[in-house]
């Protein structure tokens, strides 16, 4: 008994499936890159155990608690921890039960895919996940976490990871960084400069960050040219760190191209703790456009995840804090709100910006058209709620007409659920074959071309795109 | 000869097909569950004869008029009243026989397929409609409506209705609920409190309608605590009769959430008959909240039909008036438009809200997350112009994978035609089933699993979303 | 070897594909109805030969050449001429080599099909195009095009062309038109009035083209009623060289009713320079309405292309003009923006305006309800970057249930790729006959109607809206 079908994915018809196989059996073992994400490089710093099946699968998972929370089961008796302290669930193996009894609210989903797939293929699990086999569970994988070759660093090994990108914010010391490389041990774990909370002014502190910015630095980061040499460095220390890449996480995709006096009197404005959300809002914009210059120096590849509105539940963020699972999407435009940008540095071919989206009306309408006409622009893969086998789907039928395969970059599995990276990418490797099986079928694409296709998809182009080689 | 083909929607592949129709094997014969709706429950109350093929079919189903009317069939040769009275045509076999030399302008469409379902399935016809067949169908259906049982009880229990939901306003006395009642038939027909006229400060007679409310109830509506009492005793008239649901019909999804004496001065403000767009909207807007309170004490099940911009042209709206097919779906935002009522009831397990939606983008970018999140919140099937295989499927791929089926509520007819009960759920049946065979012949769901899925999609999700058991 | 599968886009499961293959047939060998397009009169006017291979496939067509600077390429080298006259790469068959290299950034797009479609069935070639076949190409080519068989009209003819719209702007003496016509050959080549430059208040020297409009007119184009009997008099003066629709290129869909007074006071606004953005968006609505009421007197077919920011690089604007590329679409609501000029004029059964759009999500949520409803009201094919498989395919999807197939208005190829025409209709018809051969297998259209209607979207839907009889 298997809990996942081999040909799972793959187009039904017989020749499609034969198709879609023989694509993906060219690319299925190829190496794991993943050059976006949110592992905890303290993992493969300390290479600890991982604690129990709770920790490891549902307390972290917003994906998998947030589904819980939607049937009634209150988070705190999934042990998702409060702001005030107050007491939460404790005991792992409760949370594991509750989660186990209801296993069936996944059903359709990818979260249930991913958990399966980890369940056979990491756990080496064959029953399905229920009330019934909630404890049998509970104790096998527990089990297996105590052993050495469950440990981090084997896992990375075992996963096939070539090279793996954790996210860090503009003031980490990347001590967990640092303790990887003074380890000794081989494995690719790179950082990525993620300044949210020293470039948006509606973040938690986020003049005391500019402060603290300013330390690290020793750049007077009150003044314009200050602020911005205080990135330069930071980039640079970070790139010490293997970073090729900046991420954004803004609320909108807006940018500015302001002079650099006004830019200068914004970045006081916003430093007062008084201003509009407008103000707030044009002081992200402008950062967005100088972070373009800034790799434009440095040769860093630039994200933008804009769109998420964060917190959505007043109760739960008051409660919880963030990233628990109430960030909700929201209408997201490109075509206006990137033209500053754009008309600055969008024509020149050394500068890459990944643009994502959490709204797919954006695919045909925007986004392709902007990566298929600007040098400097390419799509990231489908995100968040969308990298799924529909998601993947959607995007690939709705930007490949307009800008091609070769204006995309690759997989990302933005993950910190550990356990699912080869899952996830697996989806993305059957899902990516299955639409070119498809285009193969239809005489849109030769079966060779398909053939090299699926292993830029897998490899290539996130190597390129994040400048990984 | 038949109109229908017993594996209609079905997949084309053989494998799928097989899947599909065992999944509909085990569907196809469950109770009819209609917890939305608009029968006039006179019908049931007076159990006469319709009166003839054309008012059947014809005159007042929009889905049918409306596009006579695209192609150029002047809205009076149709028999659609004038509100002035002027004249119009009176004989339903002209009007009928306009319609049939037109039937093949539904090509493709759902109309067709609801028809010709009742042609065969309800009248035993089996040739199609066409100008040749006008008058055999016209003549094989009258004599079929003079029929005992044809008459409305009986095709009711012939249709196998479990339940059935009609909708009438906040002012309605019930009369007809009332007289099924008191007829001592076994047919579950229950009402839905629909208090749009009473709520909503653009309606035709507000402010009157406000008044009679109160005269209805002994309550001071000029009052803001006399007014939600008034809403409160109405509700408790219409639960007496059945109802266990309320719907709101409204232009936007907006909530708000104002103090009392905010509320007041704007209930003052809109009753004036003096008041702006959006003082309009922000009334409407804070009593969603109010009605989810409400819900929360009476344990109402809450539905939200936002999105249309009703009776869209101005020449046909002062000739014909409401519901003549010139509604028109809109951009309809829920993310920022539900926060305020989300942050004061959204996280209550016991309240439940259903979501409508005009506008798919919603689906994947907002309301899947939105329901698989808040406890509260339940996504309804698809409403009107996406009442149809093609509008099934969408649904189903674009919020499966974010909030699973058990954040969705089953499907609802919300038809006043009456003879396309059985072949609206029959199509969501097999629409249904279709989705889940993919899932299944694509590794994402096990067989024993779908089975269970299309009897809760069918069956249990709609008598558990409005608490009909 | 061939370039192109003959059974190219029909579905892969068997029973459809012979169904979809028979439909085919049925319709592959009807003439080309081409009712909008931008293919130059001058050269069936003329007659001379194609300049070369670069000239044919690559310089004009921004399809082609916006894909290869998305990926580095400077638009110099593809010999894209400057605004400022300064040099570019005259070598066509270097321009060649660059395209032909990088063949592969095509795959999966239409483009990819149309070209090959040109180079097997115009010019018989079989093998692929890339770097090692680019100089056979380039010479077989261009041997090709100094016969006289490769000529335009040589062309037109082989290609079955039963009528050819071009677009030309309202000042535009149509002196080519009139040479094809005293030439007395016989190909049907028409005009099409297109008075953007005269109506559009942000057009490059609009008060200039004004002037000149009345010039030509003798009307005193600086008051409303002389303004409006110019355009009369150049409608009338296009009408007389075949043109039977007027075209607006609108970045919204917004039309305005204002009474006279008002509008020529609008008038004397814009054409004085000083004028708000806003302004000029209420001039170019009101001139929807007005182009609506002239077409109701002269039977003119309208069409409405609204939705494209055009140049949106300011940058490749300024070195290189309009039209190359960087025309990106945006949100476009048709709901509210058509109101006034469907209130003044869309219930009138003799008048067709037929609505494009480059944002899909209205297809289903406005365009198809608005277009099921009012008479005056017709669908046209997917446009630009979504005249394509999947595009076609998400247009019948997302409109047949709403408002049919007799509410659109047959294929437009819209291209100035005079070699592609052949190709852009067959990916139309097989696009067409594989979504009716799923419609079959799925028991929602009879075979005997499918066939019907595959012949009307082919060749007669667009001969009726656009009154080519």
């Amino acid at each position: 008994m298997a809990l996942t079908d081999p040909d799972r994915l793959f187009p039904v018809e017989p020749a499609l499936r034969g198709l879609a196989r023989s694509l993906y059996d060219g690319v299925r073992d190829l190496p794991i890159v993943s050059p976006h994400g949110h592992c905890d490089p303290r993992w493969f710093a300390e290479n600890a155990r991982f604690p129990n099946p709770a920790e490891l699968f549902v307390i972290p998972d917003h994906y998998v608690f947030r589904m819980l929370v939607s049937q009634g089961v209150p988070m705190t008796s999934l042990g998702v921890p409060r702001t005030d302290g107050g007491p939460v669930e404790t005991d792992p193996r409760a949370i594991w039960r509750l989660f186990a009894e209801r296993f069936h609210l996944f059903r359709g989903t990818p979260s249930a895919m991913w958990l399966d797939h980890s369940f056979e293929h990491v756990f080496g699990l064959d029953q399905p996940l229920s009330a019934e086999t909630a404890d049998m569970y509970y104790d096998h994988i527990d089990a297996c976490l105590a052993r050495d070759d469950f440990r981090p660093r084997a896992l990375f090994e075992r996963f096939g990871i070539e090279v793996l990108a954790t996210t860090e914010g503009a003031l980490d010391d990347l001590r967990w960084h640092r303790a990887i490389r003074e380890s000794g041990w081989a494995g690719r774990v790179v950082t990525t400069y993620r300044p949210d909370a020293v470039v948006d002014p509606d973040f938690e502190g986020f003049a005391a960050n500019v402060a603290q910015l300013g330390e690290l630095t020793g750049e007077d980061t009150t003044t314009w040219d200050g602020y911005l040499d205080a990135h330069r460095a930071r980039r640079e220390y970070f790139r010490s760190f293997g970073a090729t890449a900046t991420d954004h996480g803004h609320p909108s995709a807006r940018t500015e191209n302001l002079p650099a006096m006004d830019a200068e009197a914004l970045l006081r404005k916003v430093l007062s703790g008084s201003f509009s959300p407008a103000e707030a809002e044009a002081f992200r914009g402008q950062m967005l456009t100088e972070m373009a210059r800034m790799s434009l120096d440095d040769g860093m590849t630039m994200q933008i995840h804009p769109g998420s509105r964060r917190n959505h539940s007043a109760p739960v963020f008051a409660r919880h804090g963030r990233d628990k699972g109430f960030d909700i999407p929201g209408p997201t435009g490109y075509v206006d709100a990137l033209k500053p940008m754009l008309d600055a540095v969008g024509m020149e071919p050394d500068l890459t910006v990944i643009l994502f989206t959490l709204d797919e009306t954006a695919y045909g309408r925007e986004l392709a058209p902007l990566a298929g006409a600007y040098p400097s622009l390419r799509l990231g893969p489908p995100w968040w709620f969308f990298d799924s086998y529909e998601g993947i789907k959607r995007f690939r039928e709705l930007t490949t007409e307009t800008c091609g395969f070769y204006n995309t970059a690759g997989f990302n599995d933005d993950t910190r659920a550990f356990c699912s990276i080869p899952a996830r990418h697996d989806v993305a490797r059957r899902s990516d074959c299955a639409y070119l099986a498809g285009l193969v079928a239809t005489g849109r694409l030769s079966e060779t071309a398909a053939h090299e296709v699926a292993h830029d998809l897998t490899y290539r182009l996130a190597k390129q795109a994040y400048r990984l080689d």
